[in-house]
């Protein structure tokens, strides 16, 4: 029997989640029950491709943004298209122009070019959307039926897409899914600075031996998820079967629902007191005021329902796959 | 004391609501504490001056979303903006690029030419959004609380634009309000095609002495308010302190929920057995398959506290409202 081969799209695939997407594919050769037969990854800079792939990859460097290149993206007619690319939520609402331009424009223009390509042309197109679609006040626990009203540019950009997505799948031009991601934790690499960075930077410097600074109390709570897990939903993504999804495209992935000192007795409890004692409280006002307004818990209920689920049960967990995926099995105790 | 002068700009001069307006602002010379100084109509045709008007009037026919055109429209600084140009929403079905041009594109466009002004400039933008933002399965009412998922371009479309009027009030650009309009009945003029036709119809056409087909059940329940309504929505939009309203800047109005039995048993009080004999049912399963999924009853009490209020209260008002301001207190017995 002759197996049907996929075609994959990436557009941001340098960045965290992208690249760990990418692995994933290329160590698994295939996404559900088709064989990965070619592979394209796009971002700004030209992504890295992992050693030891079986399929060919193509890379393209340049800014999907631009007239004419989602085009060129879309022209071999890819199969599923991972949509991760984005400008961030800092950098998006110190740079207006540049965020609409990125993250609503190359959005609709990567759908339009879909749209354009016509001939039956329908691909599976999984967008990352972001819980700063969102914006306070909050009930407990956010439902699944919860409108939209983003306190930054990049949360409004973010709905905008969602809405673009259900739409164009709606008209039948692609067969789109939005997922939500939680704040992804432990997110590796050299401390960021954004706002959110905290949450990963207070368990994965002091587990590389290094002094992190905690700038709020610890009783503010926020939604997480392991790079390991967001890349199980995209993959879930690419795969389930959209019938079952209806018209409403968008969802909120599952996570964890944890205080900051929750997050500090999970580390205690897997890599010990004097890790935790590397942890340096520093209040900082500016940091406490843009967290304020962050979701803190969701259902996720109709994800859930619908196959999505994290890998960790427990915070422990969550810092276990650090351990694992990042730091080789070992932590400096 | 000198008084503050008032330079306003209406968008969509010459529809149903747009005339509406234009007429009581003309009548009233002036919108809250302040005089009209003068005012600029726009519409794709040239939209028709009152008589008497007091001030002076300025008319621009031509289309919002040709690039260059609103930065004409907001070189002189209007003061308030209402902003109802719209491709309706049978039409933005239909014409996929035209919905979006005009619904998304110009939209846009005229908040970026208000946001090019700069040096102070701010004005106060009242944009009409629609419950089309909202799609089927619902709640018993919908809360103010309620997502968007629309099931038509054109409620993507205006969901769009109140996520846009929402961040560049944020931003500090403008300050803008978005209101969503129930569906208007009585909807004076020639019966139109538009799915929601028939509300009106059932009511307009036998006050004038004509047969009208009722194409649904009598158990359909919709939404309503009266022209009169929308246009005192609109009103209290452009004068009410923006302030009390906080980040959330898009609100449902209020209405009447009425089923079409309800509206039948009404117009059997205003105007007796004879004017209701003139319905016909005529089932279209075409009708009947489409406001399926439209919204039924709202709580709209974010709107109500902020003090929007309908100039009806019951269905009988809207039918006396229409006997009053369209037949001069005369209808066909």
């Amino acid at each position: 029997m002759e197996e049907y081969l996929l075609h994959i799209l990436v557009l941001g695939a340098a960045g965290m989640i992208g690249r760990k997407l990418v692995e994933r594919l290329v160590r698994d050769g295939r996404l559900g029950d088709a064989a990965i037969d070619k592979m394209t990854l796009q971002d700004v800079v030209a992504p890295h491709v992992p050693d030891s792939v079986g399929v060919p990859v193509t890379t393209v460097a340049g800014d999907f943004a631009v007239p004419g290149f989602a085009e060129k993206l879309v022209a071999e007619r890819p199969d599923v298209i991972f949509h991760l690319a984005a400008i961030v939520s800092g950098e998006a609402e110190l740079d207006f122009d540049k965020g609409y331009r990125i993250n609503l424009d190359g959005t609709r223009m990567l759908l339009d070019a879909i749209r354009a390509v016509g001939d039956g042309y329908k691909p599976r197109v999984v967008f990352t959307s972001s819980i700063a679609v969102f914006g306070a006040p909050f009930p407990d626990a956010i439902t699944d039926e919860f409108f939209h009203t983003p306190l930054l540019s990049y949360g409004t950009q973010k709905a905008i897409g969602e809405l673009l997505l259900a739409d164009y799948s709606r008209r039948g031009f692609l067969d789109g899914i939005g997922i939500r991601l939680p704040t992804i934790c432990i997110r590796p690499g050299a401390p960021n600075k954004a706002a959110s960075g905290f949450f990963s930077n207070i368990l994965r410097e002091p587990l590389a031996g290094h002094e992190a600074v905690l700038p709020v109390s610890e009783d503010v709570r926020h939604w997480h998820a392991s790079p390991r897990s967001a890349v199980g939903f995209l993959i879930h993504a690419g795969t389930m079967d959209l019938a079952a999804v209806g018209p409403r495209r968008n969802l909120t992935m599952p996570g964890l629902s944890a205080t900051v000192g929750e997050q500090i007795a999970a580390l205690r409890r897997v890599a010990g007191d004097k890790v935790v004692a590397r942890i340096r409280r520093e209040p900082d006002p500016f940091i406490i005021g843009i967290v304020d307004g962050w979701p803190r818990n969701f259902a996720a209920t109709r994800a859930r329902e619908l196959g999505f689920t994290t890998v960790e049960k427990t915070f422990d967990d969550i810092i276990r796959i650090h351990i694992e995926d990042e730091l080789r099995g070992n932590f400096v105790g």
